[in-house]
């Protein structure tokens, strides 16, 4: 018998990983911050609630999807929110992408309730969320990650339990330095080819099926050949998670280097103007360093 | 009709790609520093040359595959070289991997004896050598390209011509800026996975698949995790080719800044005797300066 | 005429900075977190106040000299702090290093209740502070530095005024990202040396009289050629520091390329315990790179 | 008694030089590869050396400064060069900045006919290489460094004999990684300052006199702030040191990363046009990527 669900967050993400849950028969009761998004749910068969309390006192399961650290402690801990109306017994699902450690803060308040709770950040972008074909990197209890997997399946594809409370953010982030890797290699790579005189579609066919592929190279190199910077992924939420990564190594006391540059990169950017663009953009920033463009 | 083929440098690579090309029946003349090497092409149905340019003065088209720029020199300009017996209207095909501006030299002390030279480095392993599916980025007049094509079909998978003479090279280079930057970024990511305590093997299979993944990632990224570091591609090759990207993109006047930095973090390994490990040893270069092991 | 002075925080800067005050024969009224502290100055002349706001209650002008923002933070907004106890018309300076970004912040509630404030940090070390020779950067009203200056000039030697509220802070910051700049050059630089085989206090004499030249290359580079670690300035504070101004860069949108690098080289060193050493260990974390030692 | 010298490259620090040991009424004979400007020095009381050969074969002791690795090649390796005319027992003493391992070649060629050498860069600009203010560095054997002290304290002041053959050379390389690290962290010092409204005159005022200082800082700090990029030492040639530098860092297997971020910015101004300008033009570097300008 299916456990009743609330939603809590219905941006880009947040209402397509919704509408998944309502396909597949859900009982869901939704809440966002502003409320026009709520009635395309409630149109889909959601019930509305009138705060994240509301939503909580109503609900088995919690999920949450929002920005940023603030807007989790915001939704949970701040007036009217999940931690006043959550009921003892029920589990809190957070898809957020937000700092380990007040993952870990968030979680000790929530369990002192007798509420559970599991890290769940995604990728995979709006697509996705709409085809309910996201990567789910879950952090806490085995047993409640076996009680929520019914409905991440509904959301997700690749779902997997990497390991205690707070490791669900933590492979966020090694995702978001991966990916911050390969895209400010590319723009390297890229500019060098360009001041190589080289045809760049050609040389893109040239390298991206061997030792120097990645999704990134398939995906955002004929973007940058283009000079296309519509976004998958924009510059200001990738400044965000690389934020929180270089928050974290320093917590772990760890190097974070190529993080470090990207970083100092990606903020010229954004001094710019141009926080909006795809985080393919990163190019511009060396671009800008001798006045030549890529593609051009 | 076949012309006749003369094939230098029966390394690791060369090996398999000369054997190759003797498996589609071409007659073939083959020379290597050390000779020992030369035996087993002889007993697969080649002829052996006395020296570089004995092999040239009996062939149409010449392969070259050697190490770095000085023996591509010594092959081509030394003595005995492939420049002092080469026909008028031969053409050499040169598979090593050296510098864009020295490959235009040699090409303009060739043509001048009326001789067409294009620049063809490999990349793909042993494995891509010994199986025909490297990939060969070509640089050089289409209709010289045209001309080799049959041959290196027999050697190669992914064969793209992507520009004039040296575009090869520089297309050579673009390749390894790419793969070190997903190598170093491979090595944060893993460090910083494991200070978070999270379970290496699931974290990759949870990142791998989505913007984050690359084949460095799901081809490097298990072998990190187990500690086995056993070269596809080792540190001390690794290192020349980067040595030869600084240097061009030098002459360039591009930025190159992530090549700097994993530059300077694979010479800390080959100072400290590792260069023969695989060039995913670079997380060795990051696990030093904290003194923690990644899977251990 | 004299005003009534309060000094609050009495660690190693602050103790010698109220003992300079006392010298004078100013009135002081004194409060430290721990009261062990205060005794020494209550012999010097100065009176014990219970706590800040108590201090603040019976001071026409408080000074301030804490550790972090959060000390300034908790002295001045948390319980029993300065703005509970200050009257109107007084006036606060904190000689802390704190976030000039909290430093608006902590001003504008000073302000709501007719209260003034300055920020001075302060450098020079302990001797400085001792000595009264320290150089204070003023950011502030000028009107408030005037009252100000006749006290300031009992503890300092190069007292500037370098603009508006937040500006002292952001000078000292100015002056943290030159001070790790010296100090991560004099690392590679000596790193550099030894592995050519120079004689080290050779070549300090050689360099340090010309445009290489430093107060860092002065006072620490003998330090780093005997292994003198100990510290005019531990890495732990120095830490603290570059934090300040990575997150004032960030803030700004301005890039901080050699404070990010030094950032990570640091980091190293305080995973590996020694954060108490002097900030010139630095050239340790290369050091470590490739196992080699300066000076041995 | 005097010996006889001579002098090779009369360049803007070698005519300084040359004029200096004229003064002290030696015997001297010169030669620079455009005439004219042996037309001052013999106007001096020189005598003018048909080559470098007849320089070489007419001196007891040939000074030696021109500017780079090939240059000292020529005069010294080339045709007619101080090789062919170099009396056995005679010693050549070279000024200029060249690769440490290039000088240990040369040097064994000149042992080899009976002749001695010294390595001996300068620094101190061309007013020091005019008022006789030079530091001289120097590599190679005791006796020598005595025999020429005499006619080396006409041209210098600090006079160091810091270690074996090349050792002059590495030890201007690590002046150099010095004055390198402390223009980066000034550029961006200066940069942060800008962004922070601070006064730029009364913060240089403010952190020159203490830990934060330095030669730099007070020397090019004020221009920085008047946008004076009028050169004390080019970018150009900035850029040539650094690449020995480099090109050193990798010969002895040691990390040079603050040395490496230098290069690629500097190397971003030559692209755009600037090398020309003086070394502290490198703030310009850092203002492109976020189009602010200091002191604007």
């Amino acid at each position: 018998m299916s456990e009743k669900l609330g939603f809590i967050g219905l941006g880009i993400m947040g209402k397509g990983m919704a509408l998944n849950l309502l396909k597949k028969g859900h009982d869901l009761c939704v809440w966002n911050r502003t409320s026009s998004k709520v009635d395309e749910l409630v149109a889909a068969g959601a019930t509305a609630g009138n705060s994240p309390a509301d939503v909580a006192s109503k609900s088995d399961i919690v999920f949450i999807c929002v920005s940023d650290t603030p807007d989790v402690e915001a939704v949970v801990l701040g007036e009217s929110g999940v931690l006043e109306g959550v009921k003892s017994g029920a589990l809190v699902v957070d898809h957020s992408t937000i700092s380990p450690q007040v993952t870990k803060e968030i979680a000790a308040k929530l369990n002192a309730k007798g509420v559970e709770m599991l890290d769940a950040p995604i990728s995979g972008g709006n697509e996705g969320a709409a085809n309910g074909t996201l990567s789910i990197m879950i952090g806490g209890d085995a047993a409640q990650v076996g009680r929520a997997m019914p409905y991440l399946e509904a959301m997700g594809k690749t779902i997997t339990h990497v390991g205690a409370q707070g490791a669900g953010q933590s492979a966020k982030l090694v995702n978001q330095i991966l990916v911050i890797g390969t895209m400010v290699s590319m723009g390297e790579a890229m500019l060098f080819a360009e001041a190589s005189g080289l045809d760049l579609e050609k040389t893109l066919e040239a390298v991206s099926g061997g030792a120097a592929g990645s999704w990134t190279l398939s995906n955002r190199g004929p973007q940058v050949a283009k000079r296309d910077w519509r976004p998958g992924f924009t510059i200001d939420l990738q400044q965000k998670d690389l934020r929180l990564v270089l928050e974290a190594a320093d917590q772990l006391g760890m190097p974070a280097m190529t993080t470090s540059l990207a970083f100092n990169l990606y903020r010229t950017l954004q001094t710019l103007g141009l926080g909006h663009e795809g985080n393919h953009a990163i190019v511009k920033a060396l671009e800008n360093m001798v006045d030549v463009r890529v593609g051009e």
